[in-house]
């Protein structure tokens, strides 16, 4: 295929290289550059994940995010990067942008995409989110017949958590980190710790799976689910 | 690795064979047996996806479900796969059931599932969901920063669909098929009809993409999904 100048959002999956999908390799065999994020002065997980897939000869851009609350200098960085991917395009090459999970669902790939996509038609490769895998990890079935799923990331107000637990049948909360403590209350002051599933970093070597009630500390890492179900109906099929 | 007797729920991706993962491809390679639903006097779609991965000397059961709106009958032949697998399991073969997308997302997989998983361990090899298909062929985003996103089954009652789609940010919309009527009176109702994006069975060779407004039909097919983002936010980060 010709691959001249394309841009592709390609998801690498949750953490498991065996996640990956086949088209996904195809493009990266092709790509003649790799663009993705890492923490600065820090490793990439998303790089890390596809590391086996990239061959020798790829260039590779990185985009060095700053770990500060402030959001002036993380679109700094992207601008830089979409001006970097936007050169490469223009002197003919093709370039994959790595994202973890799916590109689409929550990842940093949309600050590339908001940048880029108004001038470039960018291919999406869909991946297996992290909540695939952590309901696969969990054996925690996410829906079934007319179940009702919402995603809820926990930077929400604890009165906007609570009511939006209660309006659906299963809950899955996103972004965790250090609104662990407040995500707790939430889950107990509703009665239900029990329903409450916790895992972190589903299908990497790393993967932990607790009980939501046995967490001590105040912060879970970034890569952390609590899935809730209310009812325990999906098994009575 | 050994594989005796294991039984593995293997999500075969929203459609395109190439959306399957690495580690399904693997299951493939080992496994004995393949079990899939098929419609009566029909065809199997989960089996054509994943048919160019099956190798020549593979057992296959095939769970030939009716197509009746009484419960009845599919019990039964639900009943009767889960004794067929549990034979062959009981006999040192491994099987893996095939399911589209992610077997834990609203798939028929949960009727074996709930039938099996008390007697048997079964591994869930996660997917990428019709979900993550749809967003990307549309290219239309999810999810970002502290969005809720909600998955709804077209078949609950119009008043409570008008409901959730107010309360969350972005609503998918499943299983729409003979409901679509009623969810495009709703979507229209609610002022949203230029919000609602239409796909057809994502990333298959007969993907269709349309205007909600322009589908002029009562019906819509099982494997269609609509998409309606109430603020337009995504794309301003």
């Amino acid at each position: 295929m010709s691959v001249n100048g394309r841009i592709w959002g390609v998801g690498i999956g949750p953490g498991d290289p065996d996640l990956i999908t086949l088209k996904a390799l195809k493009v990266l065999e092709v790509a003649d550059v790799v663009a993705y994020p890492t923490l600065e002065h820090g490793e990439s997980m998303v790089r890390a994940i596809a590391a086996q897939y990239l061959n020798r000869n790829i260039e590779e851009i990185v985009i060095s995010v700053p770990m500060v609350s402030d959001r002036y200098p993380a679109q700094k960085t992207y601008n830089q990067a979409a001006v970097s991917i936007s050169n490469a395009v223009e002197n003919g090459k093709s370039v994959a942008i790595l994202c973890e999970g799916d590109p689409f669902f929550f990842g940093s790939f949309m600050y590339l995409y908001s940048r880029l996509s108004n001038q470039y038609k960018i291919q999406i490769i869909p991946g297996v989110t992290s909540i695939s895998a952590s309901s696969a990890e969990l054996g925690l079935p996410i829906g079934a017949r007319n179940d009702l799923i919402m995603v809820i990331p926990a930077p929400l107000d604890e009165s906007v958590l609570r009511q939006k637990i209660l309006e659906t049948d299963v809950s899955i909360i996103i972004k965790v980190g250090s609104h662990l403590n407040k995500v707790k209350r939430v889950i107990i002051s509703l009665g239900l710790i029990e329903n409450a599933h916790y895992i972190e970093r589903a299908t990497m070597a790393n993967q932990c799976i607790k009980g939501l009630s046995e967490i001590k500390d105040n912060h879970a890492p970034y890569f952390s689910i609590i899935i809730i179900r209310r009812s325990g109906e999906v098994l009575e099929l």
